[in-house]
């Protein structure tokens, strides 16, 4: 598998040192308390000197390979943040199959909250417009070419909608965007907000085939740059108008307000903007809307080191967070939940097929290090959705004043009313 | 309209003394406060000398015709309470077309909670077992007959589903049942659990059509003696068994837990022990569940008048109370949410209709003020669902450490498995 040229053979990193060491007593203690939190997932643990710690199951699915005294401190006391900067610094090797390692462990975690993570929720201050567009910044403008190289055509960024588990990316990607076209019963004449549009994969297959007018939001320069130029290429740019601005500053008013993949980035001390924005955006009589985010069943940070070292501010919450705390102050009822977190991996594993098809040119630009951070960050997310430790939310909503967009749900997906 | 015979002509009642008294300044100034709170409504108000109380819209969609002091007093003190209580007795009635006028009544009510619901949701008592089955035996012992004469034939008594709008009301209750098996995918197979089955309309149409076995819980001593009779004449009591116990009582497992409108009679403070019914019940490996009940967007206590005269002990909770009270402790994932609103308020106009046409039995049978409270619930639940104010969710879930019951919901609901 792709991932396989990672976990054997890598050379010694800096911390690697320690390999020259023989394990101590001390080390052993640790590895054994490693190994006692690992072993119901069928996972070994070996250290520098290439030992299995006693306590790993008689058959492991695959083993975490320690090389320092200073990862192996890490997973002992604070394994959520240490296992990424681990693995990224080449502390921590994954011997076996990647995906299906990082899923068995991630299925271990107890989905509660522990009190290093409720402290920091705690301690979590507000985003202000700067902060949010340097997060964005930080990892949307890593190069265009960086993100064309796993994802599909149009660069969706967002999980996809496998109408058959078989399906391509890019039919899937297609999918999703009819679909949330036809969640919003989109007409011709309506007019739609899309808050945080990425590279316009969903604004401009809006334009193309409902025909409506979009506005579209977004604070990464780059994506911008890329979603114009292709309005323009594909003869789009009068209907769709790309915007270089925060949500917070979107006044409507709308007909279908859109927001894929954005809700993760708003952080839920701005969850109170949101439902301003959706209070005034979303027309009172006929407007609707769709958030697709991803989910958590229990409030609870991100991982750590993800939150760290790849979303900076990011926070994935409950569904009902979202209901209570946006869509109930905006006077918005939910008139439709789905939850996608099996397409969601299935996106994942596509990405990240095609990344590591082409990770030895993203090591040669970007550093082993960037590499991978960017593997365990894909193969890790899969692992999440796939465990039910993250969940993925289409939720459909319309004012109060509003009827629902549809008379029943069935006949705005199944009615053929244009092709995918 | 059936309702007519209500809004004309009725005798006096032991309150209609006022009736020979003309109105004071003081009554004058009351009527004034209530004609301001309904006029944005487009509905007038007289009092029991018949004159229009000047602020009444020019055109009104109906009047609320006020006979006494003490209603105009109560009108204008405590309104969720005095409506519904002076309306029974007969100190107050609707010219006009009853459910379109409290339709606009109900559009007009803030859906946030009020200092005084808030009070009453904070001292809200627990609700024992013993409480439960007298709120159950209060509603549901009224006789099958008198429920006989408005529900179907199945005798479902919760939100049909309409696959189109004229739909006749039996089709739409069997197109419900079917699309709870549906969403739950269920099998031969499978062993289904029914909390709060009622007339056991959905366990014998889950075993009669599907062929699973259903154990069926319920507190309601005549409602279990139909159903039981039905399983008999059905030849469906091989599969399905019918238990006269509180859902608090149920140990599982089971392959797929259902209850339909049983969650509202649950109170909020039993959150916790629904939770642990279903944590224990639902089997964590291809377990799935579905929630069927009224729903608000906003924390607030039911109608005053609602929960004295009608539902005691009843709440309708938002979607965020059940995911995050009594999913997300009990270690649930929500798959979907559908809100059947609309639906709702079809079903109840259907029961209004069939109800006001055999109201003179009922008046016979009960006297007037049964039957007005009866035609007043009827109406003013189907106004609240077709406003707004009420919601209907149809939530599934499984154990976090199973898949959804199906790969896409739409291979469930679109697939035809068998005929409806």
């Amino acid at each position: 598998m792709a991932w396989a040229q990672f976990t054997e053979g890598r050379g010694a990193t800096a911390l690697g040192r320690d390999r020259e060491v023989a394990p101590r007593s001390l080390d052993r203690w640790l590895a054994s308390l490693v190994q006692q939190q690992v072993a119901p997932a069928g996972v070994g643990v070996k250290l520098w000197d290439g030992a299995l710690v006693p306590g790993s199951p008689s058959r492991t699915l695959g083993d975490l390979v320690v090389h320092d005294r200073r990862t192996l401190l890490g997973l002992a006391t604070n394994p959520d943040l240490c296992f990424g900067q681990a693995y990224t610094a080449g502390g921590l090797d994954v011997r076996g199959p990647f995906e299906p390692v990082l899923e068995a462990l991630s299925r271990l975690s107890a989905p509660e909250p522990t009190w290093r993570t409720r402290l920091m929720t705690a301690i979590a201050s507000p985003t202000t417009l700067g902060d949010a567009r340097r997060h964005v910044h930080e990892h949307y403008d890593l190069g265009n070419d960086f993100y064309a190289g796993w994802l599909d055509a149009n660069m969706f960024y967002t999980c996809a909608y496998f109408a058959q588990p078989d399906q391509t990316l890019e039919a899937a990607q297609a999918g999703k965007a009819d679909r949330v076209c036809r969640k919003l019963h989109l007409q011709e004449t309506d007019h739609v907000v899309d808050a945080g549009c990425g590279w316009g994969g969903f604004a401009l297959h809006a334009a193309r085939h409902v025909g409506c007018r979009v506005t579209a939001f977004n604070v990464s320069r780059e994506q911008l740059e890329f979603a114009r130029a292709r309005a323009r290429r594909d003869g789009l740019d009068h209907l769709v108008s790309f915007v270089d601005d925060d949500y917070r500053n979107i006044t409507g008013p709308c007909d279908a307000f859109v927001s894929l993949g954005m809700l993760e980035h708003v952080g839920r001390r701005q969850f109170d903007d949101l439902a301003r924005v959706l209070a005034r955006a979303v027309r009172r009589h006929g407007g609707r809307g769709l958030l697709h985010f991803i989910g958590r069943d229990v409030p609870c940070p991100l991982n750590a080191w993800l939150r760290r070292r790849i979303f900076p501010g990011a926070y994935a919450p409950t569904l009902g967070e979202v209901t209570s705390d946006v869509l109930a102050p905006a006077g918005m009822s939910v008139a439709d939940v789905e939850n996608l977190r099996l397409h969601c991996a299935r996106t994942l594993a596509h990405w990240s097929e095609r990344y590591e098809a082409s990770v030895g040119a993203v090591r040669t630009e970007r550093g082993n290090q960037f590499a991978r951070a960017w593997s365990l960050y894909l193969a890790g997310s899969q692992a999440a959705f796939a465990s039910g430790w993250l969940q993925l939310y289409q939720v459909v909503f319309s004012p109060r004043e509003s009827d629902p967009p549809w008379w029943t749900r069935d006949d705005a997906l199944v009615t053929p009313e244009r092709p995918a």
